[in-house]
């Protein structure tokens, strides 16, 4: 399989632990008795994002991979969540969208010219895009997300994180 | 370039990033007046790593990955360091030995049978390795030193962390 659909395969994985994740900080909210949803607002440091943007970030580095490197169109979600169950959903919709692609929709990413609406409509090829802007951005995000639950208490660790592999004896 | 040897070079990339992250810090921590080695053992939960392992766990996760999927042994790091100076020597040992490697070292790397030691005699096959394994746990460490330095108050920020983009205009 080529590097594009790997990267973004796993991608999907690395959203549902993160979706498992977020239903065990719930489980952790309800043990201690606080609301989830003040989890919303936590960050590492006061400039950096809150849960909730490290979570839309993360839906919005997979979507937008996937859909440049297959030279097709990303749907628009609004950044509108405020609610755990609304962060859910996103993830969701993100999962599902991904779920649509298969291998083939990237046989052309390597060479393919990407620009994304940030980048001042300068480009990248899609080889460059994959490693040196979109998987390290992914990871930020999610492991930010991650961190942000584990530095608040959240009874997870790095099985959580990785998901399980494909170890045979 | 075949996935492997893209992956191998930008963790190398991000190694020496990580590297300019901890120099900033060390001038931080002479502007504040306060010791640079205080930070080795700043966590970001009290069951996390310190800032030291994962430094070393990102120095070992690249050695690894290059290692195992070109069908090398790895050369061993003894995992003694204390201060930011040994912290700095560490990373560039990695950076070295990775130099030592070509994209041809990995033309391999997809198909082969890696049996990390940690894997309890398990195997896993070369793309499996790279995308489930080495990835996300290269990312993990690198992302948990950057985000120590960050909530200890480091001015750095997301481009410290990405470097240099291949952007053309």
């Amino acid at each position: 399989m080529n590097a594009t659909a790997n990267s973004v395969f796993q991608f999907k994985k690395m959203l549902k632990n993160l979706d498992k994740c977020m239903t065990k900080a719930s489980a952790f909210a309800d043990h201690k008795k606080f609301d989830v949803n003040i989890l919303t607002t936590y960050r590492l440091a006061p400039d950096m994002f809150d849960f909730v943007k490290q979570v839309q970030s993360s839906c919005d580095v997979a979507k937008f991979c996937a859909a440049y490197l297959s030279a097709q169109t990303a749907p628009k979600h609004e950044d509108t969540e405020t609610t755990w169950a609304q962060l859910h959903e996103r993830v969701q919709k993100v999962v599902t969208y991904l779920d649509g692609f298969k291998a083939a929709d990237f046989e052309n990413a390597s060479k393919a010219k990407v620009k994304p609406g940030w980048a001042k409509g300068q480009w990248i090829e899609g080889d460059n895009y994959l490693n040196e802007v979109a998987i390290p951005n992914f990871y930020f995000h999610i492991m930010a997300a991650y961190a942000i639950l584990r530095h608040a208490g959240v009874d997870i660790g790095k099985q959580d994180y990785l998901g399980e592999l494909s170890f045979k004896s």
